[in-house]
């Protein structure tokens, strides 16, 4: 195995968030379940826009804002995803570059623009979203860079890249080309509706292609069809390496072997906006182990990042992160 | 004099602002004076962009911002303002709309982009401008609609626009309608870098074209060429019907003929970003003219204004103004 010019490589959805406030009601009316990520066209992505508040605009993705966690913390990345070449494009771009990650895939200029989630922020800082992959449905296989997956320590795959043939294709490919260089996979289940289109896909990989898996309660349960928060932990448990369970206010819960360790959450004044927390739990947690932490203070370093991200609107590290971890007792413990 | 069917029409530069953190030192290293606004080429607000760190993009422009605000405090209102037809076009146009503003002005496709202003952060929550006009330079005296101008109580007019040539005489159009109509017109200094490019179109317009002049401690000052607040103040107060005199921290000065009222600050607990702290003052104060309350109480609805929008990231009001001034003793008095 050659050195490792990255610790994570990450691949998912080159997306640009667009945020607004609503009340309960105005999800109701549009008929979106509160909490979830749904996919929409572009006229229902117009329609969505026309019918939403004033809002802001910053650079999302699921992989994407973990890819820029990592380096909040001072770790090494690289991402692979696609834009257009509109002004979201180079939106995109220039936030993910300057936060340090390696970022060259080449835009498309076929003509769709460049994807966006309209992400709805209820009063209790609860997110609601709603995606047009546009440009980012054109990665595919030919986009995944072997010599950048051979040279991360890890690589991460968002389960949102399921949702397309093509980047699903990208997907087995990055997965592969890691095992082949003697590289971990590390893979995140995205959102509780994603798992019920790719059951059987998720199921697969947690029992054989992947080394790190990430889910929160909802999503974890609908994988295994299981009611319970702990039927579904025992389930993971037999099938996958290293599981990292999120479950909002109550922490993590971080599986391996028979190794269990509950992680609290950090505190935080008010949740602003729920957004990003789960990739930024990835991005602590990922980060721990590049450095070979244990496995309860990847934990904790995850729950810093996510505290971080939910008490303010949008999903990228506000904070310098490794300036919070020096900060912090973590790593004094 | 027919029926107001707007309280106030606001004409300026449409421009989205591309907000990101930094320390003094970049400012300083990017030539760029603390506090202020200066105009920068394309080519110049690439470089800029390249060197800033990840960033937000946000609905911007000083007479918008005031719009917006005038609509939070359930004022109806009218923008003009020139867009291009891209991605950034179309978020000025949404959030401006969906705030409940009146915008019709037909957006450009003659090339350049739409206005776009790089704002930078620093840990004491000033913000440092470069704005590269772009598609809102293509404003002329054709697109100042005179059925909005007649049908306003007040025309608001940045002093921005005088930067270009077309833009002043579409400024000069509007305030030759709005007095043509028995309208009053309000002027809001933008700069003091701006007073210095503009000083003698500055002082004719106070001297005689508007009633309301809007203006912080270092514009007063370089407008008369004067050292001090005070020997500003006495200026103005021999020249202009109404002065609006804001100066940060120390809450703002109001002056009409012998008239001359103190005005506290509203408390902050933190300057997270003073971007829109004069445009929200002057949407607060015109919000209060237009209701004809006391000259005092307009400056209070400015300063509890200023205080919500520089409490967050963003030059547009997060919270329901008029809310706010509900929970406030502001009316009770």
């Amino acid at each position: 195995m050659s050195a490792s010019k990255f610790d994570v490589a990450g691949i998912g959805n080159a997306i640009v968030d667009v945020i607004a406030r609503c009340d309960d009601a105005f999800l109701s009316n549009n008929g979106m379940e509160k909490g979830f990520m749904q996919l929409v066209t572009a006229s229902q992505a117009d329609d969505i826009y026309a019918a939403m508040g004033p809002a802001q605009e910053q650079s999302g993705g699921s992989a994407a804002n973990t890819c820029a966690g990592i380096a909040s913390f001072g770790g090494t990345c690289a991402f692979i995803g696609r834009v257009a070449t509109d002004q979201f494009g180079k939106v995109f771009a220039h936030d993910i570059t300057s936060i340090g990650v390696a970022y060259d895939t080449v835009p498309s200029d076929a003509g769709l623009p460049t994807a966006r989630c309209l992400i709805l922020v209820t009063p209790d800082g609860e997110r609601t979203m709603n995606t047009f992959l546009g440009a980012s449905t054109e990665l595919g296989p030919e986009d995944v860079d072997g010599d950048i997956i051979a040279a991360a320590r890890i690589t991460y795959l968002e389960g949102y890249l399921f949702d397309r043939p093509e980047a699903k294709a990208a997907f087995h490919e990055a997965a592969r080309l890691a095992r082949a260089a003697g590289r971990k996979v590390a893979l995140s289940l995205s959102d509780a509706f994603c798992v019920d289109r790719h059951r059987s896909d998720f199921l697969e990989l947690v029992r054989g292609g992947v080394d790190i898996l990430f889910a929160n309660e909802t999503e974890i349960t609908s994988l295994y069809e299981l009611n319970s928060f702990e039927e579904a932990a025992g389930a993971v448990r037999a099938e996958a390496e290293i599981a990292a369970l999120t479950r909002s206010e109550q922490g993590s819960v971080v599986i391996s072997g028979n190794e269990t360790h509950e992680v609290p959450p950090d505190s935080v004044d008010r949740v602003v906006d729920a957004t990003g927390a789960g990739d930024l739990y990835a991005a602590g947690f990922l980060t721990g182990l590049t450095r070979s932490l244990p496995l309860e203070t990847c934990g904790r370093l995850g729950s810093l990042a996510a505290a971080e991200v939910i008490s303010h609107v949008g999903a990228r590290p506000e904070k310098d992160l490794q300036k919070l971890v020096e900060d912090s007792q973590i790593l004094a413990r």
